[in-house]
């Protein structure tokens, strides 16, 4: 296909993400529009074939499909709400990060004047753009998905969630704290191990298997909390208790940092306390559905 | 081969994990001889063919193996320091549960009575003791595991991972911060997700990619943490916190828990605190391996 057969797109923000998401249509051949505040940061894409519109209205104009991705939704509103920028006919696919509440706000907000709105999450970093392990989250109407998810796979692996516009910060979210909550865990392993002179590249492959291990159970506890019945049919979660009060000990024994292992005992004892110590780990959900207590 | 060919082992304690021990001995085809406190509990496996010895010191000098699998490690020392125990000629596995200190405590209490000693953990529930799933971790004397490796088999995946005999427990620890660390992430990210209607089945397989992709980085990141250089080639810790900054509010705004979210900003705020905003996530292994501050 060439370019006269492409749909045309504009890119709105070209830092660091904005100009891998430009360089990345550019590549597959779409014609691209851009804009960013700072009018230099087009330059390296203008020379790749991208045109540099004047203002923003001027870009939106330019196509029927508009790619916003700024600091924040702040900044999002007071791009899009210059006095010469018409949303109308446009579908706006908003990439910059916030959450679901900002999400839905926006939705409501762009909506409100003709534009159709998708709202969407990056769970990459800008290099791996324009490749498959560039993982991108959408939600809002599906029918504004499916008539863009071809453009949107010049982008990575794009994916559909549901019609909440909020899905895809909230997904984010939750991919998130599983990121940093794996690596965490890792790092107190590693530093446990460090005491009796194993290195982090001995432990990693042990890790891993106990992470993929672990993760194949999800499943199985999903049901369980979905159906909100939680029999101990592997262990106790007073078991667990029982284990996690040895791995605070190990960790202060060997002066390693006990604050993750404490933390995991307090939600635990939570649920005993609250009556669940016979049940299975995952009737710990109500322990995280309800605000904390710090 | 049959009962003759195959070597007789000893199984002191018949609690379920003992028990559970005990039968997959016995199913393999060893002679099993067992003990246990409360005398009763054996009674289940002498119907299956298993001896049941009247004293301590009775069932060790029945062969050349014996496992121990008892509730702590206090509980090891009373039966083993029985009037009648002669630990001199035996090889004694302990598979109770206990801290690194105590396994190299007891080491040494074993080998100076004449005992070769491998300090194990149980990373399994009893129902899968006997099958590939149950992984048995030991360490100790590397030839007194290659002499039983064939025998502990008929437990399940039995693994040895070095002469120091503290590194079962250490292992067994890191194991167990990552399945109760991978739980607890996804219970977040399922409490946030049940705020927008989807349920924890809906939510499972997205986490169990993530988890496994997250997974995939570790041998690399291992590299850095084992080089003590922690250049940002993907991304900078001080992006992770605005983000970690973004996961809180979510929490907070859906009304969820955000203890988990607050612990995980609060150490990578000392790392950046301490300098290493721009060096990449794995630089935090230097707030783990220091003494925490709550
Ligand atoms: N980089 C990543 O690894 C990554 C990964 C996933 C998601 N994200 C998300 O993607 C979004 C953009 O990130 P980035 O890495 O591209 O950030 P960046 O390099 O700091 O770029 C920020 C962009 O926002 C623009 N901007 C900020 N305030 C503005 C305002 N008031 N009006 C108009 N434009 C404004 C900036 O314009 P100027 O050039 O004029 O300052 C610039 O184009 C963020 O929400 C981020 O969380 C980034
Ligand atoms: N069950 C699991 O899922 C699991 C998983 C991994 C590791 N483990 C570990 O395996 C070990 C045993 O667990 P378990 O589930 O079998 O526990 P359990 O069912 O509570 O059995 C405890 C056993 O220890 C014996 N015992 C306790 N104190 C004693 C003492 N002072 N002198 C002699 N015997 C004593 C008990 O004898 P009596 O019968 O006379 O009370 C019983 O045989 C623990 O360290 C546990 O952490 C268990």
């Amino acid at each position: 296909m060439d370019d006269k057969t492409r749909t045309p797109v504009t890119v709105i923000g070209l830092g660091l993400m904005g100009q891998a998401l430009a360089g990345a249509f550019l590549r597959a051949g779409h014609p691209t529009t851009v804009w960013n505040r700072t009018a230099g940061k087009a330059d390296g894409l203008v020379a790749e074939g991208a045109r540099a519109a004047a203002t923003v209205g001027d870009a939106i104009a330019a196509g029927s499909l508009t790619v916003i991705c700024v600091t924040d939704y702040r900044a999002v509103h007071e791009t899009l709400g210059a006095a010469d920028v018409e949303l109308d006919g446009t579908t706006l696919i908003n990439l910059t990060s916030g959450d679901s509440g900002q999400a839905r706000e926006t939705a409501r907000w762009a909506e409100a004047r003709g534009a159709r709105y998708l709202d969407g999450a990056v769970m990459a970093v800008p290099p791996t753009i324009g490749t498959p392990d560039a993982v991108i989250l959408h939600s809002g109407a599906r029918s504004d998905f499916d008539a863009h998810e071809q453009t949107l796979g010049a982008l990575g692996t794009v994916t559909y969630l549901g019609a909440d516009h909020g899905l895809a910060s909230l997904y984010d979210a939750a991919g998130l704290v599983m990121m940093w909550s794996l690596l965490n865990a890792w790092l107190q392993g590693a530093a446990l191990l460090r005491t009796a002179g194993v290195d982090a590249g001995t432990y990693a492959p042990f890790a891993q298997r106990m992470a993929a291990g672990v993760a194949d159970w999800l499943p199985g506890y999903a049901e369980q909390i979905d159906r909100g019945s939680f029999p101990a049919e592997v262990s106790a979660l007073e078991t667990d208790v029982r284990a996690m009060a040895h791995l605070i000990e190990e960790s202060e024994a060997a002066g390693v940092n006990a604050e993750l292992p404490r933390l995991l005992k307090a939600m635990a004892d939570r649920a005993v306390a609250a009556g669940h110590g016979k049940e299975q780990y995952p009737v710990l959900i109500e322990e995280f559905v309800k605000p904390g207590t710090r």
